[in-house]
């Protein structure tokens, strides 16, 4: 792809040569002959050996007064970080596996599978199952009867769909990753624990990331549910009856619990804990760490800590704490100054 | 089944129609025809499609007094989410795969297989392993060598169950759950660390059940141990040589450090960390996200906190940590009206 | 292997019978007859059925002067859990499987297998890949594409490497384990994310060994890195190109965002979280449950807390923590005391 094809195709501007040839991107600091690299801040002082760099636009222009003719080619757009992201995404399409049902997969003669479809080695699907067109379901991935997956999916090895949940288009499992397991639920009785019905499923929209080893618990009676566009990284832990909404973000080994709501576009760091019929409201954003108490509405803003605050409110009764220490030697000092003046001789 | 068996096989005292047919179980909410419902608490305001429900006591009464008869059926009990787990165990038995032998399991030829047994597409059974009547591996799941599995287990997709490990009866392991890795034990030499023996075992007993790609370590000269009806959540770690008691209940994404001791009836919070070697006595209950020091002995009452502290005692300092600021205006109040005390004029 | 063999092999000094024949390693509390244990500290009052014990030289002098001639032979050493971790590896050399291509195995024409090595059943291995002498890839290990796996390795059941991987020598993945999953990066736009391209590889040098279930993810651009002889725990999350030197010992579930450096020689607890593009500088130990935020620098010493404070300090504010209550309770008498200084009558 040449200079000027991904200038136009990021409707950015282009200084420099426009035929040179890329064919793929790189870090800043290691790109050299063919590669693509990007500039985040306008600030930066950039040595790079890239063979083009998109930039944002106020770093074009101060280039352009300080560096000769002949330089390296610049792309000045808005947000040179998602230019970058939109190139990659044609520069290295992902590498879909050559359609092939492989000879040791294990296919129920109920299921219905979709056209261009991959199934890997030791694969499983399980009766009355449908998997859409142009889905990838890698070595080893089992999935279980009545399951629905839709098409464009990638499910990495060894991921595990347990009966009757559902999965949108263009979804991705990474490896490792279990659906559909039973949730978490046990009444009490004089003997021991009964187990309360997990007889619900899980439902994933469209376009939702779920990274390795992270688990999604089926409902209790109804559905756990995950939003269009949400993206879920390794080790979480989704329990039942969960609904997450669309273009939410959740950063790695965090875990909500049963009934629990997150509405869109919340973003929720890694590592946070959150209690049971909790709610995260739109536009919320919840820091690493962090615990929420069940039953806690949590309203838009950033918060922090455990039980979670406002950051603001964190960050100051954190500074008090660390006055805490002089605090106790001001009243020492009262004390003695009082001592004093009660006894003046 | 009738609502009148239902009635009867709950003990439960039944208001109206007893002989409405129902099938399964239902949400409050969602619940309608063929649907058997429960109210938990007397006070709700209930306004549910179900064809039964099932409901406290002082419900029943009340409603008597207030609707016409004719209404939705009602079984009255002491319990009713518990009556409810049990009818849900009644109207939907795990349903069993039919006992059959995958041809393309790989089963040792010293391995035992009971009778009724389900072993699924993949799955792998070692040398000298046994397993017990009506007991399911589904596919893909790893039976190492010398491993005894008893009768009515279910063995989840992708499970893997290292040598020598022992499992007891009626015990669920969820998809992607590793039973008797090595524990984690090092000795730090000049060169580097040398690996502490992991040759231990692990002992699962009746009617535990544990979820999904939680990892329970084999001893590293003993065993490790979970007693008898315990319930353990997603992606828990249980380190080498810990011993949890029977009826202990362990939330998602908490780890216990080697050789710890939990015991029974004990109930511990998601993201719970302990060291090693601490006790947590019969009776105690462990918040989410607490840490319990190493060789910290947890007495019987709620702990909270990090590291692990009475609830009462947590919620006061944490009162006190909100008071902080107004403390600090308090102490530089005093200050100036000690400067005016001594200095009069 | 005979009493004086094995004090000949840890270069110990042997007091008692040299004869007698020990064939493995076992707890000090539940060894018997030939079994060897080991006692930890001078200080202990040991009864052991132990046919011998490796124990500290001042534990042999003291015993010398209190036990009859005849009684357990002792071997004294400087370190007798390192000694006690050494022997242990001789008389309980890890159990290869004997070679063997399991005919189930789907292994790629392409794929280059060393001498030795044995593939297990389910095992699939992609083009390209590399597996040297000796390795064991056991059940349902799925390898991808260009992957290289060095000599001696154990790659446990289940495991998953994504393409393009490079694992050294004698490294050992617990069950579950998923190298190389895609890191967790997109760049917001006003539709959703975009996905930051994942297209860099893992890098796991020598000896490293990593525990059940935990995931090191490719690196963005560049790669992910784990440096020689360290120890990763069970549930532990790498994320995108982080690098993590030589020795570092990271406990369970602890969780390390992307770009962050670890160097040699630290020690990181339990469930510790780290902020992106950290450093943790050599010689730091951070202490479990710890949050290191982003771009943090964490010197040298123990650290301990969120944010992470020097463990002195941190131990220092539990301590005004605690006196808060009095605290408050001396300020509100100052106050009643300076109402009565300033209102004499």
């Amino acid at each position: 792809m040449k200079t000027k094809e991904i200038a136009e195709f990021l409707r950015g501007e282009l200084t420099g040569d426009g035929d040179i040839e890329i064919v793929r991107v790189g870090a800043l600091d290691t790109a050299s002959q063919g590669d693509i690299a990007y500039v985040e801040k306008p600030g930066l002082d950039v040595n790079s050996n890239a063979a083009c760099l998109i930039v944002p636009t106020e770093f074009a222009t101060a280039r352009a007064e300080t560096r000769p003719v002949g330089s390296v080619p610049l792309i000045a757009v808005a947000d040179p970080k998602l230019a970058f992201a939109q190139i990659a995404e044609v520069l290295h399409p992902q590498t879909g596996r050559e359609p092939e049902i492989h000879q040791s997969a294990i296919i129920s003669e109920t299921a219905k599978i979709g056209v261009s479809v991959f199934v890997g080695p030791f694969v499983c699907v399980g009766e009355k199952s449908q998997i859409g067109d142009d889905t990838q379901l890698c070595a080893g991935a089992k999935i279980g009867d009545s399951v629905r997956i839709g098409a464009g999916c990638v499910i990495h090895p060894n991921v595990v769909v347990e009966d009757n949940c559902v999965i949108g288009d263009r979804v991705t499992l990474h490896s490792g990753v279990v659906i559909g397991a039973d949730g978490f639920g046990y009444v009490r009785d004089k003997n021991g624990y009964v187990k309360f019905p997990q007889i619900g499923t899980v439902v994933i929209e469209n376009d939702v990331e779920i990274g390795a080893n992270s688990c999604v618990d089926r409902g209790a009676l109804g559905e756990t549910r995950i939003g269009e566009g949400t993206k879920i990284d390794n080790l979480v832990q989704i329990a039942h009856n969960v609904v997450i909404g669309k273009r939410v973000v959740i950063a790695a080994q965090t875990g909500i619990s049963g009934s629990t709501v997150i509405e869109d576009d919340c973003v929720i760091g890694g590592q946070v804990g959150m209690g049971d019929h909790a709610r995260v409201q739109t536009g919320a954003v919840i820091g690493s760490q962090a615990g929420v108490l069940p039953g806690k509405i949590v309203r838009p803003g950033v918060w922090w800590g455990t039980p979670v605050q406002p950051l603001d409110e964190y960050k100051r009764q954190n500074a008090h704490l660390k006055g805490l220490a002089r605090l106790k030697d001001e009243v020492k000092e009262l004390k003695s100054e009082i001592t004093k003046l009660s006894h003046p001789d």
